[in-house]
């Protein structure tokens, strides 16, 4: 299942969200009203874009958000007070989103997306928010890697046994966003209409006396689906050979083997030696599948080395988002009561930008992206490029936006292709160029005296 | 939320265990009977020893696992057979699984779990089974790693921001395994009654005109459970000074600070510092609180180096069980139809242990951990051990199982107590002694041969 399940949104949070929000509420502070930026400070992976995804699931969660009498019943006995459990019970979300497009390509240390509302709005959702937008983000990103590095072979998700429980089925949603062909996950092909794919395991093998018997078998269930699994016993010296004498089998038949998946050994001897095995035979069109412990590194390397191969199976390493495990995203707030706020710390890097902002990108005569803007709202330069965000929810109400995950991924596809090269590359990329405008620059500078 | 929200249990598997599942059921292979082992070849984060979580989780699921009409209709959409749907829609889980405890220690390459029924029943639940047990196991590992770093300092889960998504809830339950103290998730503490716990964020700082308005009034709506956040604009000049003066407020009300959170910067550095300040100012029981990118290493190397920390928040790095991210536990098919199967593969080191199993545990005579024993179920040696397998569910039937999560908690305590200290240890420990019975090893090489 996916966020989406959440039954019991309010509560999914942190429990400082909870007790600053009865203290805005206590003292009165609760309806000053706040801006607070979704951003991140560094892209995952060693690269320096990221995928923007998890908008719809965000907003489907905010449409239902709310808490119950159960619930608040609980958080008096945590020691809440009775008025504010009250008002929770009667509190429906408020404010307003502003947000690029799911699908969109960021970058480092721009405003994402901006809640906009009551102080006490902004933080009830912030945990939430950032779960989800964090986590669907990461996996985009990591997709959208893997198939930078794939080219046009197919790109298939075989996550769910390793993905990090509950997570995997948006996890998968937002791989197809990021670029994925197909999933063999079942319950998010059927949640979110994307293409399902599967081959066999080893214990359909081991079900017969012998491998030939097992795909015979299989290819006789599904002749014109079969992708046949070669490494159970010798993948050279058994698989193949045997898959061999299948394929010429469904020859006669009239139908034909998809292919087989390599799911063990040196991928790169493996696939050559199979490739030369079914050419000489006459069967060209059997493609050659593999999976194991693959990325985005290692597939490049795989087809750098001209490895055979026709589709990738991407399990672990994509549905975990390894090695982050984590966008780190934050959210923090930019105003209150029409004064800007910006966070110092001890640390410069964990700075924030002041001030309501917006954001707008450049392209050049191609519609390559060369640079994007961060400005002042209200001291508007010139328009100088696209402006990126959109009114996502107003007054608490969720505008019309993107579903549609084919839609989505179009998208995001219409925009990968605009970022310039270098700053695709798998390995030490180029910065992308965020500029600050003037006026963001001199409002820091008026702060900080 | 959690797993056990799954509405769709039957769909929430990999594509191949359906079209598998259908050619047993359409070659009248269905019905026989099949063993399976959940197994993992080696423990993570370098460590040698996990701790099995996820059993309650995966029994509630298989409690109510089912296909609906909807979903039926789907799969005859997606190419499945009318009959084999009509099967599915009637089908319930029916097989024995055979279990260490929920909370239990475990080591590579031994039987954690067996599951043995029809060789259909066996391989549809495949998927969820592994993306429950994987993904808890990490994380409860992971959090009995920061506990024996943290020692008998307070540890608290800070993740749910940073969490893949709905897996989050199911990880604060697992970390409680483990051995957290607390968390910030107030779902997974409404739903498991786990001790709900949290501070106070930047914004609540940048909200008030000073940092000291700011935290007089948390001392003022919370005076008994303040902890102040002390790094909003400089920990040592600003946040220390201000929150030893409200202290010293909340001291002439009757009152105590609890604490403060230091959150970037060098923790070693500010909190001995911040201790000193503290200690002169007369204030010696207000404690330290330490978040920012913590991990079981940093937490012992701050401890080795004398930092007077006492309560470690940990975020990223325990709910996403960084820096692997997965478990690589796996299920093979052991023994199908009386006959017992292993897999070979291309690589040694992929291969499964034939038969039908069972474990032993042998401990000295102060109750500490020796070594195990994998023996065949029908030629057991003489009794040599503690056998910490037991019954899970039976045809179907769910056997009675812990299920309070502090109980749990303390069979984890009672087992990882009588762990060697050198198969605990967080760097470069020995490996755990699993020794294979003669029983098991005749039979492999039978097999081989």
């Amino acid at each position: 299942m996916a966020v989406t399940d959440i039954p019991q949104p309010g509560l999914y949070t942190d429990l400082y969200q909870l007790t600053m929000s009865q203290g805005y509420y206590k003292t009165g502070l609760y309806r000053k009203k706040a801006h607070f930026d979704y951003f991140f400070r560094d892209a995952p992976f060693g690269g320096q874009f990221v995928i923007f995804s998890g908008l719809a699931d965000l907003l489907s969660v905010l449409a239902s958000f709310r808490f119950t009498d159960e619930e608040c019943k609980w958080l008096v006995q945590k020691g809440f007070d009775r008025d504010f459990c009250k008002f929770l019970l009667e509190y429906r979300f408020d404010a307003d989103i502003i947000s690029v497009r799911e699908g969109e390509v960021v970058f480092p240390g721009e405003p994402v997306l901006t809640v906009s509302g009551s102080i006490l709005s902004c933080q009830l959702i912030e945990t939430l928010l950032l779960n989800i937008l964090n986590f669907e983000s990461l996996i985009a990103t990591k997709a959208q890697r893997l198939r930078l590095a794939s080219g046009d072979r197919k790109l298939v998700d075989f996550g769910l046994r390793r993905g990090q429980g509950a997570g995997s089925v948006s996890a998968t949603r937002a791989a197809r966003i990021g670029g994925i062909d197909a999933t063999s996950n079942v319950l998010a092909g059927f949640r979110y209409d994307i293409p399902v794919s599967g081959t066999m395991a080893h214990s359909w093998i081991q079900c017969f006396d012998t491998e030939l018997e097992a795909f015979r078998k299989y290819a006789n269930l599904y002749p014109d689906s079969c992708i046949l699994l070669a490494d159970t016993y010798d993948t050279l010296e058994s698989g193949i050979p045997n898959a061999i004498t299948v394929a010429r089998e469904l020859e006669t038949k009239g139908h034909r083997l998809i292919g087989v998946r390599l799911d063990s050994g040196n991928p790169l001897t493996l696939s050559k030696k199979a490739r030369k095995m079914f050419d000489e035979a006459g069967l060209p069109y059997v493609s050659i599948a593999v999976s194991d412990q693959l990325d985005e590194h290692r597939i490049a390397g795989l087809l750098r080395d001209g490895a055979p191969i026709d589709l990738f199976g991407v399990g672990t390493r994509l549905i975990t988002g390894h090695p982050d495990g984590a966008l780190s995203g934050v959210y923090k707030m930019s105003s209150l009561d029409g004064r800007s706020t910006m966070k110092y710390t001890d640390e410069d890097v964990k700075s924030s930008l002041p001030g309501v902002k917006e954001l707008q990108r450049c392209s050049d005569n191609n519609g390559i992206f060369q640079y994007d803007v961060i400005h002042l709202q209200n001291e508007r330069t010139a328009q100088v490029g696209e402006a990126i965000r959109y009114p996502a929810v107003i007054s608490g109400e969720i505008q019309e936006h993107a579903t549609d995950l084919s839609e989505i991924a179009q998208y995001r596809e219409s925009r990968t292709t605009r970022v310039p090269e270098q700053v695709k590359r798998l390995l030490n990329p180029s910065c992308y160029d965020v500029r600050l405008d003037k006026s963001v620059e001199s409002l820091i500078n008026k702060l900080k005296r």
